[in-house]
């Protein structure tokens, strides 16, 4: 919405640019519904394809279903070409609401992000026996869910030490029944850390307490990373021109997701501003930002690409 | 399968009783699909209505589906009274394969059960707050996966301090999504201890430690005791016989998980027979009994029902 009020104002104010502007509204930035997230802006980054894309499954163990086959339900399957070759940009700007409370601390409304924090991605499958939960000796048991949850647990506890994040996103766990051990559980975790060392040490830490907890129970391991971003930084002109835009609005943050704007970043100069979040709530009914707040992101974000649209000229 | 072996030999031997024998097969004692278990023999034992029964869910979240449907689509709702009312029996004897690994290590294909170990069923639904997995901090979380791990962790690390059990049997969790703090999970736990201190311990432990991990993640905790079934003994006349029709092929073991008889007990004297399970396996494609195991089963369940039919004649 802030990408169409700055274009409005531009109008009202007869704002001539260098450079024409595009607002882009990517598909499925956040992966609320399908898996993996960032589709569309991975088709123009050269990432994925199209088809891969629209072949992305829910995350409801819908097998059937693919977002393909629902934006085609409700007619939203574009033409329009979506690759960085066939629809080019020399610059991108994001603005995204904060989903933590940085700004709210701070006390200002907008913040621009010279980084990102590293980002890891893991799925997990650990298998045991089956086996009767009343019945079965304690010692003899290769439970799943025991494994599962004492990774959990170790993940957590290991994230807070170090001052990172590690969640378990998703769990999945069989066999059905009133009285089994649970001898199949299937679990997903995101962990992030901002500094590139303690982010190794979170993602090596992790591993390894996957492995300890897999030979403790005799648990049959299947790990997968799924998402492997390294710490990084926007660029330097974008992120300079961010911070031009924002000036006394906001603060400096660290972008904390797999935004967009990581995609286009393998393309194009990008940077990111944010807005404060109430409370940090995010992924919630309750995420909210003041429409004040909201006005000044789209001025910040107005200002910032007037700065890199004089960038460009002058060059 | 056992009683209809045990009535083709009183047949082929000619062996008149005194007082007439039923087989019965129990309609869904061990929950596998449908929950709770001991359907069939709830109904008999008056402890609930063949509706309630009929009534019953799946595991697999799938709300639609009753067991009543089920058994109509396959042809087996009955039209027999199945109340002890209209049904009575002067005692009831089970046979089961055992399930865990006593009788091996006893060198014994057969056993009996003066007593049962206390079983308790738990079902929580501890409900947090939803955010965004990897930008909102660590400390302000209300993670209810991350509760549910350490729940099961607990009670896991208890059971086994104890010498009991403590198994989750169950876990949903959501929101869906790919990068979502888990704000609402819903687990299922069997407890059991064969000694009636021990047992409450374990019990009073799990609800203490389910408080405990909703305070320190601020996490709405709904716990339900689903099963409270204390340590009990079968009926002293019916587990001599068993004693006796076992004889010099088995030992005395304890009845680990809540079988049909548990019911029967509330209305005729009841005893059960085990069989030697290979390595204990048990709702696991590798369950399984010797041959001679079963035969020698099948001997001692025919001594024991002979043994209480003459009990019956001299009384």
């Amino acid at each position: 919405m802030s990408g169409l009020e700055v274009l409005r104002s531009f109008r009202e104010q007869a704002i001539e640019t260098h450079a024409p502007i595009a607002v882009v509204n990517w598909t499925n930035e956040e992966g609320a519904r399908f898996t993996p997230g960032l589709g569309a802006s991975t088709v123009w980054a050269g990432v994925a394809s199209v088809d891969d894309v629209l072949a992305c499954k829910t995350h409801d163990d819908n097998a059937s279903l693919t977002m393909g086959d629902e934006l085609a339900r409700i007619g939203y399957i574009g033409t329009t070409p979506a690759t960085c070759d066939e629809f080019p940009l020399s610059a991108h700007f994001e603005i995204h609401n904060e989903q933590n409370t940085e700004l709210e601390r701070a006390g200002k409304s907008v913040g621009w992000a010279p980084a990102w924090q590293g980002i890891a991605g893991y799925e997990a499958v650990l298998e045991g026996e089956d086996g009767h939960a009343t019945t079965y000796a304690m010692e003899r048991r290769q439970d799943a869910l025991v494994g599962a949850s004492r990774l959990t647990v170790a993940a957590e506890d290991m994230a807070r030490e170090l001052r990172g994040f590690a969640t378990a996103t998703k769990i999945r766990s069989g066999p059905w029944g009133f009285c089994n051990i649970q001898s199949k559980v299937a679990l997903s975790w995101l962990i992030g850390h901002r500094e590139q060392a303690s982010f190794d040490k979170l993602c090596i830490g992790f591993e390894d307490a996957a492995h300890d907890v897999a030979g403790k129970y005799r648990l049959k391991l299947d790990l997968k990373k799924t998402v492997d971003l390294p710490v990084g930084r926007f660029t330097k002109e974008a992120v300079d021109c961010a911070a031009n835009g924002v000036g006394d609005l906001g603060v400096a943050i660290t972008c904390m997701s797999g935004h967009d704007s990581l995609m286009t970043m393998l393309k194009a100069p990008t940077a990111m501003l944010f807005v404060r979040s109430k409370g940090g709530y995010s992924h919630s009914p309750k995420e909210w930002s003041e429409k004040q707040d909201c006005a000044d992101g789209a001025l910040a974000l107005g200002r910032t690409v007037l700065h890199y649209d004089d960038y460009l000229r002058r060059r």
